[in-house]
């Protein structure tokens, strides 16, 4: 049985990825009930906002779901307290040290997976007692590593040196890119931009009509002085762009950001100001489908692929 | 049979990127002989010394060969000339516009193939007649596409629009990845870095043993205002992030770039001041090897998990 459906007790190697602002209940529970791992997007949610959603998705499915915690989230003691209340049973954690929380969160029999972007974090990872890492490469939406390293070669050079199961992500929104990242050594596949393109999202309409009109060359790595982000390229990128390309300071690209932009932008539906994450493979989805449908589309394709078999040489 | 090998006549699927300052007859003959497609880098040699580099391939090997031309250098004229006068069968286009060349050398019988980073591109290189374009992804070491798409999201783009074959680069070292590229869409693979890192190559020794020296973030695209390439990070490097970090104007940056500095770099072996081209792949490249040492390991790796199977869900 493949390593990452045993560990979460689910049918596909599939994680519809926490996102911020897209992954509510709806969006995980849909998910779960797909044959996949649904996580809750907790950077977006006050604590009492994600006890809800919680309790919505155990309403909603009976099957295993978890929530994904960027570890620089401000009340972060609040959060994993809820978590334990709730007996949430996987987490998945990112833009962090994960020394602080796996053992922590182990020690009450959560699952603890870590979100990398390169070697280095990737070992601290597995050093922490992790059960498995994500490996996310540049084509990924939203927050992403300085070192720009791709899905194609951050995977094989995490599987030669890695030992816990690697889940790959960025670039991945078919049947066809799923078989491709487990050839390249991955165990599973986390899926982000496809799903907010779904109807059960909690994504703005405006949002994820903009995502399907997307094309390539439409998103860029952006606030690279600050923490980058791959963002669709609408005004505010290119009033971002605009700042770094006169060599703004820091704290003039912060201002620029200010406060609740991803909000307004991808929950909001403001495609003007708003701040969209999403990832290059954007320009490969072009509709908006349920859950359901995502999940048979890529999983048929997958199958197919792998029947079809290839050629030797 | 294989589309890439049926065009080219080889046993398989594999360029030998046709890379400044490293593809020489040595190379690209060795590649042929291991049964892929060899290339000349025609960009980093003056229209006597492409004569004689053919030339001697010609007698190292009977297998078919090509020469790789970027289309904006400066005297292309005399490159195409020599090209026909010494019956070239195969040539590869990069950095310019297809519809030049293409057809004055598909009147010779030449089969030509167009380097492309982005699908709009590709259709300009399909709409001038070419036999198949080469996919280049972000993380494919020295000149590349200003969309920055990877290798993951461009192939399936790629292969949703395109009709003739595509040959996938960037991020290809290694029999998994090929593998990975031929599931994303692609009908073979072209491979650069691991090639540079061969015994044949004629880069210098220095240079190929900081390719086989470079971790997970050691390379960066560089030069953005100019024509974005893809360098590993040396002092060179670091100069040019400095001027870029204060807003450098492009004639500043001209200036620091100056002449030569790629072959100082990569063929002299000044590793300070010279430009290093390369990919990100170069993380999981570990030691210098022949060439037939290379493809055999690739086409093992390949044939190894073809075999294997993957399950199905």
């Amino acid at each position: 049985m493949n390593a990452i459906c045993k560990l979460f007790q689910i049918q596909y190697p599939i994680i519809q990825a926490g996102m911020i602002w897209n992954s509510g209940w709806r969006l995980a529970s849909a998910a779960s009930n797909a044959g996949c791992l649904g996580l809750l997007g907790a950077g977006s949610m006050y604590p009492e906002v994600l006890r809800e959603n919680i309790q919505k998705c155990k309403s909603a499915t009976d099957k295993p779901f978890g929530v994904n915690i960027p570890l620089i989230y401000p009340d972060i003691d609040k959060l994993i307290q809820i978590i334990i209340e709730e007996e949430v049973k996987i987490v998945f954690t990112s833009a962090g040290n994960p020394a602080t929380w796996t053992q922590p969160l182990k020690k009450h029999g959560i699952t603890v997976v870590h979100v990398i972007s390169n070697l280095k974090f990737a070992q601290k990872a597995q050093d922490s007692g992790v059960d498995a890492i994500v490996g996310e490469g540049f084509e990924a939406g939203g927050h992403n590593g300085r070192e720009e390293t791709t899905t194609m070669c951050l995977i094989p050079l995490l599987k030669s040196k890695i030992t816990i199961p690697i889940i790959a992500a960025g670039g991945i929104a078919s049947g066809a890119a799923m078989l491709a990242a487990m050839n390249l050594g991955a165990e599973g596949v986390q899926i982000g931009s496809r799903f907010v393109a779904s109807i059960e999202s909690s994504a703005h309409k405006n949002f994820k009509q903009a995502v399907i009109n997307a094309k390539d060359g439409d998103t860029q790595l952006s606030l690279k002085k600050l923490q980058p982000v791959r963002l669709l390229k609408n005004k505010f990128f290119l009033d971002v762009k605009a700042a770094e390309d006169r060599c703004a300071s820091e704290d003039e690209l912060k201002q620029l950001l200010g406060r609740a932009r991803a909000k307004h932008g991808m929950f909001e539906g403001d495609l003007e100001e708003g701040e969209l994450e999403i990832g290059q493979v954007a320009a490969s989805i072009i509709e908006i489908q349920s859950v359901q449908e995502i999940v048979t589309e890529i999983i048929t394709e997958y199958n197919t692929l792998v029947k079809s078999g290839f050629d030797t040489y």
